[in-house]
């Protein structure tokens, strides 16, 4: 039986094996949601990059840049890490170069996976039943922010592992945590999530709609893989 | 009010500020729960060192040598990370010097904090009694095994801020997650720790009777503090 194990934080990658594995990138608020957000209303390609910088660059390529820091969409662009940006058909083959606070440096950090894929609420169960059929060792990798460990990031961890127990075997302890914690709080996860730091930041800067859309399950069946280094759907 | 954070992995340390802070230490399996137990038996103080060859230097200086690596008790030493070894007499009013796989390191870790205690759950309300009273922000540390974030570090401190709110409030997101995984299992705490891959780890080496020790709340009202480099009743 394929196992599924969960990094709670990028700064404890190195714990983790990553060969041979499917590697599910989290970001619930906001990166992998809006990604998968994008891809569905018609991107034909996402370049995750790390550096604003590289988004020029890649910008002025022809590529549509975007990007995001401390919540917010980097001045000088014009488009940043909410999905409602592209919620249009603007992007409809198009490529995108993204980069996000966390979100975009976890993909760069994890290329040794065999295959790549986002997860977040909004493609919850399309993503377990691909995970299903691929029928391989899986590893959860959440951004967290800034090297922190999320609730949201954890809670969809533990949401995935509900989906695909008994079909999957839960290896390590922070995976027992991210679903004991998921069963705890499954009846009232957006209530709950009022908690989280990263809610509170978000509000703060006035994206509850965003919370509320990111916090969703099952919108989109779009499973966004990894390929040359970009995004694309599965 | 002040407040209670929790840093789930010696890996995540740099995340958090000590500075006049309480740190907490915890190494519930079985670092911290032993060393508690030997204070308890009488042992005058615990000089905790990261090595094997500080641990032989001491032990040359008159010091009672311990040594723990992987659950075993190493080479050449007669005690080692078990709570059973240090009830007796022998050590009444001796200083042992002390070596474990995860424990002993995290303390050199955080010497920055204002206040060092070392917390588990034989000592757990007794703790949270001094807590009240020094009535500063806590940070609790779990020792986690070779990085990796544990169940059993992560349910003692959900456990300890149950014992502290409302005094204190919680800060952060793994200390919420802490809390919240708590309360799901804290009916059958020993129970559901039969899946910590520790657990398993030292089951395999006979070591059940530890188990059962180490997760018994509330044996003991020590609260061992670091000074001077040593680890001594408070």
């Amino acid at each position: 039986m394929p196992s599924i194990d969960v990094c709670l934080s990028p700064l404890l990658h190195g714990l983790f094996r990553l060969e041979g594995k499917v590697a599910v990138v989290v970001d619930v608020l906001r990166a992998t949601t809006t990604m998968i957000t994008a891809l569905e209303y018609g991107a034909e390609a996402i370049l995750p990059v790390d550096t604003v910088e590289q988004c020029l660059e890649f910008q002025e390529q022809g590529y549509i840049g975007a990007a995001e820091r401390g919540g917010k969409v980097v001045d000088g662009f014009r488009f940043g890490n909410s999905p409602f940006d592209y919620m249009t058909s603007d992007f409809t083959g198009r490529k995108i170069v993204f980069t996000t606070t966390n979100g975009t440096r976890t993909l760069s950090a994890i290329k040794e996976a065999e295959v790549i894929v986002l997860g977040a609420f909004v493609n919850l169960k399309a993503l377990s039943l691909y995970l299903k059929k691929l029928d391989r060792d899986i590893l959860v990798v959440c951004a967290g922010w800034e090297g922190q460990i999320n609730l949201e990031d954890t809670l969809f961890a533990g949401a995935l592992i509900d989906q695909l127990i008994p079909d999957f075997h839960i290896s390590g302890d922070p995976a027992l945590l991210s679903h004991t914690s998921y069963l705890k709080v499954r009846e009232n996860l957006s209530g709950y999530l009022e908690s989280s730091s990263h809610v509170r930041r978000l509000r703060k800067l006035g994206l509850q709609k965003d919370i509320d859309f990111c916090l969703t399950s099952d919108r989109f069946e779009i499973i966004p893989r990894l390929s040359d280094g970009h995004i694309v759907r599965s």
